[in-house]
């Protein structure tokens, strides 16, 4: 039994891994709440009928469903599961709203963090049982919203240390009315976007050989896409690029519908609006116009967005306004724009940064057992955590030595070898190969301490 | 469909219980956390046969279980199942322990705050998903553990609020070895045990009709059982009511096994030491020792113990040493000791406290949208959360008595009417029927106020 484990695909959280998740939790939660968003949840389950929907489909095949139980489970003949493990948040939500009418404000901003659940084939960074964390504002339907919500994004990326990220910006509907006017036919605009969507990830070279494939070596329109895949590299002023499109447009569209044109002149200039209210909000925003910007989902109604970070090929987080989705259940249209960060991603970024760093762990230190009794020591310590220290108390009776040691495997920073409480002096070794320092010094304030650094 | 929920037995939460119940966690935690105590998890499911142990029995029935997916739902024979959802928190333990050993240190004090599932019948402050939280040493065979996790966790009650309570010891094994003193049958001692554990929520006429029942008339061991009750009453000074226990096995142990004797009074003694500790460590410990205490759980093989809130039928915490369970599956013996908190009791006893208080809500003001279009609220309302105030913006053009209204509903307690950057001031509606007061005030230092109380 000793190579006993979790399920396939799910993960234990030890305690320093905990922690971290714990902090990226709080980091994006008190950012959201600065902008008036609260946290709700939801069970685990939901009825397989609001999971599947109308069509089921490929959702089914991700399902955890839960085996009917006693009577039920007896009498059941073709359904033998009454429930599901939720493998988003936006489907509860659309229920939590339908459910709620009433008792939620009209305009809806809320944040969810929490697991998932999908029966994937796991893969390296793709588990079965992972976080999702999910914000959306529901009833708004100005693009102010948008502005919001992209605002308070970045305002998260910047609290998590990250500078040299991208924020993406287009609309669902402007790549395949682009397409139309480059002359690309019908049939092959979903083709190409699906090859747009993997950009970050393939070569040149690939890039050329499947286009060639999909337009059968018609080079027209696709030296008017090249034009603006060389544009939307990531460090071009905006209001250029926003221009280059503009100009770009009218240059090549000069055969296309007018209504057409007027439909993509309102996009951009739509567009062109949310980014330069962000800038103004935020004269650091890293927010771009990205013409050939494709999000997966198909139930974007309008503008769409991502965040890309440097030394990470795909992003990090994503969304978009999708105003058809969440009434559904409710049975009216309600209006909303959200945005989905990579939690999961987010966390292996910041493992990796802190990797070697004892900074996700709690900075704490370890009253050494040295002739006192338990006792006594238990008395010591409670007086240092009265004064907001974290300690942590060794109590069987061994040699100093194994108690360092026992310090140094649990991550423990600091070992108090000696406390006289009459002189508030504390004797203090210092374990090193950890980086937090400070903490101790500074909150220690009330103690003398004598340090002993240790060979 | 305008009637969909959340399963049957399970709840959605709305802001105010979720921000509640995440500050719940996080007193919790931190408490824990300044004792040297970190945070796991541990999936959602685990391996049937994990969940199950060797007998399965009583838990089989309440467990959800994962049904099988393609291929090996299709040859399924009898089993359809392969996983279950963990239905307590310390049957992962053992499992993570059994796992990680060698990762984890030789003393291991963890905390874990989560959902567990059981599919029991929903009644009244039952619900078939709920929240649970253990703290457990794993490895410790001290009592000076004990001493520890009942210190930590009066802690807890005290920055809970919760001064009227006690907090209850006992040792598992002694009530049996006093009723067997007494003259109880040995057949008969779990019934008597079953009855005393019901002792806080049963009237004396039913306590006396049963016990007649179970003891046949026979009034002796009935009264020498009365004298202990009646001094376990909860507010008896501890080393009075030691020394009566000791003093009353004296006088009542004439004839019993003197080996049994020995163990009475080492048990007892035992006990004695541990209160002495605690009381050493915190002079305004509630402990007492409460010799007919019956946790229900049978796995415990030392001290158990349980706080009771004054005004609460049943116990709000309760836990013991369990040295027998936590190895199981790791193949070897290991010592624990733990304490679980009834984390949903103790949600809902917040919850009536703090009725009517918007306690749990985030204080936020609204930024009322007068003349100035969304772009430049959304300006201002970013440069007063750079302050570090939480800003909801009211981004439609409804005339301002709608938007009071909206404050109201959404529980804001503050709506700013009118920001004057230049001047630096806040012209601010208050919303009355809130009692946070003086959060925007204190926060909003950097500001010059303008109050307009609302009629």
């Amino acid at each position: 039994m000793s190579s006993i484990g979790p399920p396939t695909g799910m993960r234990d959280w030890l305690p320093q891994d905990a922690l971290l998740r714990q902090r990226l939790m709080e980091t994006i939660s008190s950012v959201y709440r600065l902008y008036g968003y609260l946290p709700i949840d939801t069970p685990a389950m939901e009825d397989l009928a609001v999971l599947l929907g109308k069509g089921g489909g490929e959702n089914e095949k991700l399902l955890f469903k839960i085996l009917k139980r006693g009577e039920k489970l007896a009498q059941a003949k073709d359904e033998l599961a009454d429930y599901g493990l939720r493998y988003d948040l936006t489907v509860p939500l659309a229920r939590f709203v339908a459910t709620h009418q009433g008792k939620i404000p009209k305009v809806f901003r809320r944040y969810h963090i929490g697991p998932v659940w999908r029966a994937d084939r796991p893969q390296k960074g793709r588990f079965r049982e992972f976080y999702q964390c999910d914000i959306d504002v529901v009833g708004g339907a100005s693009s102010a919203y948008e502005v919001e919500i992209i605002t308070a994004t970045e305002r998260v990326l910047n609290e998590l240390g990250f500078r040299k990220y991208w924020f993406r910006i287009s609309d669902r509907r402007l790549l395949p009315l682009l397409l139309t006017g480059y002359g690309v036919p019908q049939n092959k605009i979903s083709s190409i976007a699906v090859l747009l969507d993997k950009l970050d990830k393939i070569s040149s070279m690939e890039l050329h050989a499947e286009l060639n494939e999909i337009l059968q070596k018609d080079s027209s329109p696709w030296r008017k896409l090249r034009l603006l895949i060389d544009r939307a590299s990531t460090n071009v002023d905006h209001t250029v690029l926003l221009a280059t499109v503009l100009e770009h447009y009218e240059k090549h569209f000069s055969e296309i519908d007018p209504v057409v044109k007027v439909e993509i002149d309102q996009i951009v200039s739509g567009l062109g609006r949310i980014i330069k209210s962000v800038r103004a909000i935020n004269s650091n925003s890293r927010l771009i116009f990205h013409p050939i910007l494709v999000r997966g989902m198909d139930y974007y109604t309008g503008p769409i967005y991502e965040a890309v970070v440097e030394g990470c090929s795909s992003a990090v987080l994503g969304g978009g306004r999708y105003d058809d989705l969440i009434g559904q259940l409710a049975g009216r249209k309600i209006p909303a724009v959200g945005c989905s960060i990579g939690f999961e991603r987010i966390l292996s970024l910041l493992q990796e940064r802190e990797a070697g760093h004892a900074v996700g762990s709690v900075p704490r230190a370890l009253l050494i057992c040295d002739e006192q009794d338990a006792a006594l020591l238990q008395q010591q310590a409670e007086r240092l955590r009265n004064e907001g220290l974290c300690i942590e108390t060794y109590l069987d009776h061994d040699d100093v030595g194994k108690q360092f040691k026992y310090a140094e495997t649990a991550g423990i920073t600091w070992a108090i070898k000696h406390f006289d409480a009459a002189s508030s002096s504390l004797t203090v070794r210092y374990l090193p190969d950890r980086s937090d320092h400070l903490w101790y010094i500074l909150q220690c304030e009330s103690y003398r301490i004598i340090l002993l650094y240790s060979a």
